[in-house]
C-alpha cells in the first residue's frame, strides 16, 4: 500500500537549489515522485513552476517527506486551512506541531494566507486574534507556550518561502554559502561590508553588533568605540566577558606601571578582572560608573553616551556578573531575541557562543557579516542558510582598524 | 629611590621550574633581585632553598612582583599575620584584596598558619571564626561576598604551594604540560586512563564525568551509559544539551523510519529536539521520566537508576530548558563548584564550554583527563597548571567503546 | 552586440544540481539563456533533457562561460569535431587549450565520440593514432606535453560526464559533499568502510591505501600491517618520512632502554630518525634490510614480504631520503599518478599532503575514503567533486585497531 | 652496578629553564644526580654554576642522560678531546655519531675548542682541515656524508650552547615560546615587526622571506611587492605555487572579462594557473619573461627587477613546474640551506611546509617572525627553540599592507 499527496513549487527553485533539495529529499527518505507538470522559467527573471505527486509506503514516511518539502518551498495543492490544536500544558507541544523554520512563512487561517510575524527557527507557530478580530501567526520557542495556546500542526495549510538565488552576478554577499573562501581580497571584502554599512545607516536600519572578548585582547577596542560614537552601531549584543575586558582595559589599562600595549602580564591580570567587576558593582552599573566618571572611553563607555542600547548575557564561565548582566538564559535569551528581529545588518565579531545565540533568532533574511580568525566558527554561523551573508576569516586587530578607516575617512 | 622585601622559596624549585618563573617575574616587572642564601638539593629527594632581597623602583611595582611571586610558591621572610580588611558592599572587595590561585594556600592568622579550605582560583579569601573561635579561611568568589566579610588583602601572611614536579620518571600524567602530545599511542593512553579509574574506584573516590553533546553524535553514548551502570562513574556534569540529545535518541532513536544509526536525517531532527524537551517537561523531569517508562535507555537514565547525581547548566544557545536544568548563570556555577570541589578525578568529554567552568572550580591538585578531538580544546583545558593532567586528542565516538571495554571485559 | 550559442544537457541534472550550476555560472559570468526545450524526468529513474541558448556581451564572456557549461556537463549542440592544435613546444600548450575535469570525458574526431583515457583534472587532452589507425585520446599532465602534439583546444566536440546523484537512498558515501558529518556514529561509519573493503578484495580490485607519520605516533602501525599481511592492501603511497617512522620504530621501538610504547623521548628520538635512515642506505633498501633479517615487522616489512608495491615520494623537509624514495617531485608524480589510476579504492590515511598528490591525479569515479583528525583536512579531500567519497574525522590510533578488528575476526 | 659521570653547567641556566630541563632529563631517564658545586648567580647580570655527578644503572642509560643533558648545555667536566670516526660509507653515519642541535656548539679537538660552522639541528658533525693545517668542523645533513668523513661521536668533547633568556623586561620576541599568544594588540606587534626590519637593513643585514600561495589569494601581493621594491627584503624562498599565483595574477587578473578582485571564478581559474605555466616556460623562465615584458608587477617581478635572489622548490601536487624550479628535493633543501645560513631575520608568511623547511635548517641564534592564520602552524614552526622569535595569528591581507604602511610612510 503507498499513500501519495500533490505537492507545488513556484519560483527560481531550479537555480536556487529548491528542487535538487525537493527531489533529493523525497528519495532520501525512501520515497517515489511523479511530475505532473513543470513549466521551466525561459530567462533568468522568469519562474518555475513544478507539481508533483509524492508518494511513500507509510503515512510516517510520507509524513516525514512532506515535512522536508515543505521547509524547502513546496506547499500542498488544494490548500486547505492549517489544523491548530491547543497546547496540552504549559511548554508542552501539541503532538506533530509544525516546526519552523528561519524563512519568511505563511499559514491559511478561514482561507487567508496569514503572514507569521518574527520568523525564527525551531519554534511552534500560535496562532492568536487580534482585537479586531483578525487572525495573527507568531513564532513562540518552547518555553513561551501557555496551556491552551492554539498551535499549528502538520504541514497542511503552511507556505515557507526560502531565499532564492539573487539575479544577476554574484556578489560579497553569498547565497546560502555553506563553506569560507579564503580567497577573496580581505581590504576589498572590508570595502565591501563598509558600503553595506553605511547603505544601513542611509536607510536608517539597525546595525547589530555581536562583540568577543577578542576584540579587547586583539586590539581592536578604539576602532569599535570610534565607530559607536560615529553612529555606525545602532545595538550591541555580548557576554559578561567582553564587557568586562573592555572596562578593565579603561581602569587598568596603565595601571600598577604595567604597559598592557606592550607588555603581556604574566598571570593575565586575572586580579584585574575582579576589580574590574568589583568596582562597577561598587557604582551599581556600567550606566552609574560613566555618570561619576569612573569610566571614560571604550565601547560600554561610549554606548552609554550615545544611547546605542545593549544586552549582556552571563555564563557559567564568568568570574563574576557586571550589575548589567543577565544572569538568567531564558531573560538573556529573550532579550537577545528581541535585538536580533530588530536588526537590518548583523556583524558578528569573533565570538562564536553569543553569536549562535543572536543566529538562531535570526529570519533568513537579515544581512548577516561574521568575522572570525577560525574558519570553523565562520562556517558554522554561516551554516544557517542565510539569504545574504559574508563570512570572513580574518584577524580582528587588523579587521576594525582598517574598517573604522574606511567609514571614518 | 628603590623599595624592598625579602622573600623565601623552598622545595623542589629548581625542577618545578619555580625558581625560573619567580626570577623571571622580577625581570619582567622591571626588579631586580640579590639572592642572600641558596642550598641546593643536592640529590632528588632534597628539597632547595632560597632567600632573596627582591626591590623595585616604586611601591606599585614592588607590589606587583611580590604578587606574582606570592602566587609561585614565594613567602615574605619574617612572616607576619595577613591583614584583613572588611568587604566595603555585598559583592565588592576591598583595593588590593588577595586574588587566590587554585593551589594549596594557607594564611597567617594569629601566629598559626590555617589551610584555606577548597582551593579555586580568582576566588577571595575570607576569614570566619568556627563555633569553638578557631579561625577557618575560605575561598569565596566575587559575587559570594556580602558586606563585612573579613577578606584578606595584600600578600604577607600567605603561603602558596605550587605543584612540584614529581620525583622518578614520567607518567601518563603529565605536569604542568601546556601542550598536548599527539605521539603517543591513543590504546596505551587508554590503558592508563582505565588504571587510573580503577584506583580511584577502589579507593572510594569520586569520578565526576563532565559530558558534551558530541558524545551522542559520535556514538558513544552507549559505552557512557555502561560505565555509570557498573559504578565508575560518581558524578555527571553538563550543559542542556547534552541531556537533551542523550534523551532524544532513546525517545526517537528510531521514529519516523528514520534509522538514526545509518542515515542522517536531512533537517538533523531538530523537530525531535524539540519534542524531547516538551516530553520530559510533560513528564515533569528526567526522574518523573524514567519511572513513569518514558525513557528506558542511555547515559541519563543510568544516572537516575543508579543514584548519580547531575548537575545541568543552561545557556542562551539552548533550544528549551529542560526543567532539571538550571537556567541561572550563578546558581549552575554554584551547582558546578560543589561537583569540583568533591571530585578526586575529572573526566573531560568533548565538551570545551563545560570543561572551562569545572575547571575553573577546580584545585590544581585534583588529577584531570581532558578528551577532545580538536587540540586546541585539550590544551586549552590543560593550561591551568594541573599537577596531574593527561590530554587526548582522539575522537569520542571510538575513545570510550575502547575504555569501556578496557573497564568492563 | 551579443554572441550566443546553443548547448544540451541530458540526465539526472536537477537533482545532481547540474541545471543550477549552468544556470548559476550564465548568471554568475553576465550572460543571458533562453530554455528553448524542457522535458522534465517525471520519475527517479527517468532523464531530464534540456537545450538552451546561451549569450554574452562578448566573444571572451561566452567563451568562459561555455568553459564552465562543458565542465558541468553541458555539450554544445549541432556537435562538430574537437578542434586540434600542434603544441608549439615541449611542456608549452597552444593558445585556449582545454583543460580537463576529473570527470569522464569524450572527445568527437572524424563524428566518433573517443573516451577519454585516464581522466584527471587540470591536463591538456592529446589525440593519437593507435597502431591500427583508430584515434585515441589521452589526458597529458603540463609538463610532459612535447612539441607537434595534438592539443585539443576549445569546447567543441567534447562531451563531459559528471557524477549523478544516486538514486535511491543515501549511503555511508556521499555524493559531492562537500562538508564532514561528525554527527555519525564512528563504528557505523568503520563498518561501512570494512564493507567496502570486502567487496573491492572479493571483485579483485586494487585498493590503495595513502599513509601518514601519524599512523605510527597515534599507535595504528601493527592493525595497518595485519591488513597488509592478510591482503586488504594492494597498493601503497606515502612519503619518505612515513617509512621512516615505520621502519625506525622497527629498529629502536625499544632501544636505549626507553620503552617507546610508554614514555616520550624528551628530545623525540630524531637520532634514532638519522640512524634509521643510515641503516637502511647501509642494507641498500628497505627490501634488502628484510632480506638480511635487519628489518623484520611493520607496514613496509609486510609490503616487501607480501609483494604490495609501494611509492615513496621525497620532499624538502625530509632528513635524509631512504634508497627507496623518489626524490624528484615530477618523477615521484609520475609514479603517484600510476597507483592513483589503477586504484578502485583509496584510503587516505592521516596525511593532507600526499592526499592531495594522489587526489590530484584521480578521476572523480573513485571510491574514497578520507580519515584524519583534523576536520579541515577531511574537508578539503573531499572537495574534490568526488562521486563516491567517504569523510570521516577520527584518531587513527583508534580507526585502524577498530577496522582491523572488523575485518580479520 | 651502577655507572657514573660528572657534568658541568655554566650561564643564566636558572631562569633560562637550563637546569631545570637538566634535572627533569635525569629523573625521567631513571638516573641520579648529585650536586658536587652549586654558585648562584646572585644577580640578574652574574651567571651561575653547577657540577654534578650523574649516574645511571647501565651504559646504555647513562649515554642516553648525557646525550639529553649535552644537548640543553651540560658539558662532560674534565673535558677531553671529541672521539671521531670514519664514515662507513656514502650517507652512512658511524655507530653512536653525535646528532646536533641548533644551537651554537664547540667541539674540542687537540685540546683547542673549536665552534661548529652553520649550525644546524639532526645533523652530523664532520671535522676536515682546512689548508693551513686548522681544523674546522661543520655540520653535515645526512645524505651529505662521504665514506671516509670524520664524524665526531660519543658526547666528550663538545659544548653547546643553548640560548639564554634574555636579561631585563620581555620584549616583542619570545624566549623559547612555545604557544603563541592571541593577546597581544595586532597593530603593536606590526610595528616592532617594522622596527626590526629598520634595524636589521640599517646593519646591512639580509632579511629572508618565505612565502606562502595565500600572500597572492587573501590580498598582500602588492604590499609584498613594495616592500621589495624598497630594499626591505634581501632574499626570497618558496614552493613552485606562490610563484605561479604570484605570475597568473600578473598575466591573467583582468582577462577573460573575470575581474579577480570582486569576483571568484566558478572553477578558481585553474586553467589560467596551467597556461601561467605554460607562457613562461616558453619564454624560458621567469627573467626571461621580465626582460621580454611579458611580467611586468608583482612580487617575482620586483624579484627580478631589483636582484633580490629567490630558491623555488617543486612538490608532487604541483601542477607543473616553472623552468625555475629546483624539482629534486635534495637539491632544493641544499639551496634553501644556504639562504637560511646567510639570514639574519626570516618572515615566514603563511606557509608551513616551506617554513618548515627553511626553520629545520635554521640555527637557533637567526630571528624569526612567524605570521598564520592558523594558530597551530605558528605553534609548530615556533618550536624549534629560537632564542628570539615572534609568533603572529592575523590574517596575511590585512598584516602585509599594514606592514607596509608602516615602514614606506
Amino acid at each position: 500500500m503507498t499513500v501519495s499527496r500533490t505537492v507545488e513549487l513556484e519560483g527560481h527553485i531550479i537555480d536556487s537549489g529548491t528542487m535538487a533539495r525537493c527531489f533529493g529529499a523525497v528519495m532520501d527518505l525512501g520515497g517515489e515522485f511523479d511530475v505532473e507538470a513543470f513549466e521551466v522559467g525561459r530567462h533568468k527573471h522568469e519562474e518555475t513552476y513544478c507539481r508533483m505527486e509524492v508518494s511513500a509506503e507509510t503515512e510516517a514516511d510520507l509524513r516525514a517527506i512532506l515535512h522536508e518539502l515543505n521547509q524547502n518551498g513546496a506547499t500542498i495543492a488544494d490548500p486547505r486551512d492549517a489544523t491548530l490544536e491547543a497546547a496540552p500544558a504549559d511548554q508542552v507541544v501539541p503532538v506533530d506541531f509544525y516546526s519552523t523554520t528561519n524563512h519568511p512563512t505563511s499559514v491559511r487561517i478561514d482561507g487567508e494566507w496569514v503572514p507569521v510575524e518574527e520568523a525564527e527557527m525551531d519554534c511552534a507557530l500560535v496562532v492568536e486574534n487580534r482585537d479586531n478580530g483578525e487572525p495573527r501567526v507568531r513564532t513562540r520557542v518552547l518555553n513561551a507556550i501557555e496551556e491552551g495556546d492554539l498551535v499549528v500542526t502538520g504541514e497542511t495549510g503552511i507556505r515557507v518561502e526560502p531565499p532564492e538565488r539573487p539575479r544577476g552576478k554574484g556578489s560579497a554577499f553569498g547565497f546560502m554559502q555553506g563553506g569560507v573562501s579564503s580567497e577573496r581580497p580581505s581590504k576589498s571584502l572590508i570595502e565591501e561590508i563598509a558600503q553595506e554599512m553605511r547603505e544601513v545607516r542611509e536607510a536608517d536600519g539597525t546595525v547589530l553588533v555581536v562583540c568577543g572578548p577578542a576584540i579587547v585582547h586583539a586590539g581592536g577596542r578604539e576602532a569599535l568605540a570610534a565607530l559607536v560614537r560615529n553612529g555606525y552601531i545602532d545595538a550591541l549584543s555580548a557576554g559578561n566577558g567582553f564587557a568586562v575586558h573592555d572596562l578593565e582595559r579603561d581602569l587598568y589599562g596603565t595601571s600598577l606601571g604595567v604597559d598592557t600595549e606592550t607588555l603581556e602580564h604574566p598571570r593575565k591580570g586575572h586580579k584585574h578582572h575582579i576589580y574590574t567587576i568589583s568596582e562597577i558593582g561598587r557604582a551599581g552599573g556600567i550606566g552609574a560608573a560613566v555618570s561619576e566618571g569612573l569610566v571614560d572611553s571604550g565601547v560600554m563607555y561610549e554606548c552609554v553616551e550615545n544611547d546605542v542600547p545593549y544586552v549582556l548575557a552571563g555564563s557559567i564561565r564568568d568570574d563574576g556578573p557586571l550589575p548589567d548582566t543577565i544572569t538568567d538564559a531564558i531573560e538573556a535569551q529573550d532579550a537577545i531575541r528581541k535585538q536580533a528581529h530588530e536588526a537590518d545588518l548583523v556583524l558578528m565579531l569573533s565570538t562564536l557562543l553569543h553569536s549562535v545565540a543572536v543566529g538562531n533568532c535570526l529570519p533568513s533574511t537579515t544581512k548577516t557579516v561574521c568575522v572570525d580568525i577560525n574558519p570553523a566558527t565562520v562556517t558554522q554561523l554561516l551554516d544557517r542558510g542565510s539569504a545574504q551573508a559574508i563570512g570572513m576569516v580574518t584577524d580582528i586587530g587588523t579587521f576594525l582598524p582598517m574598517l573604522a578607516n574606511e567609514l571614518l575617512e
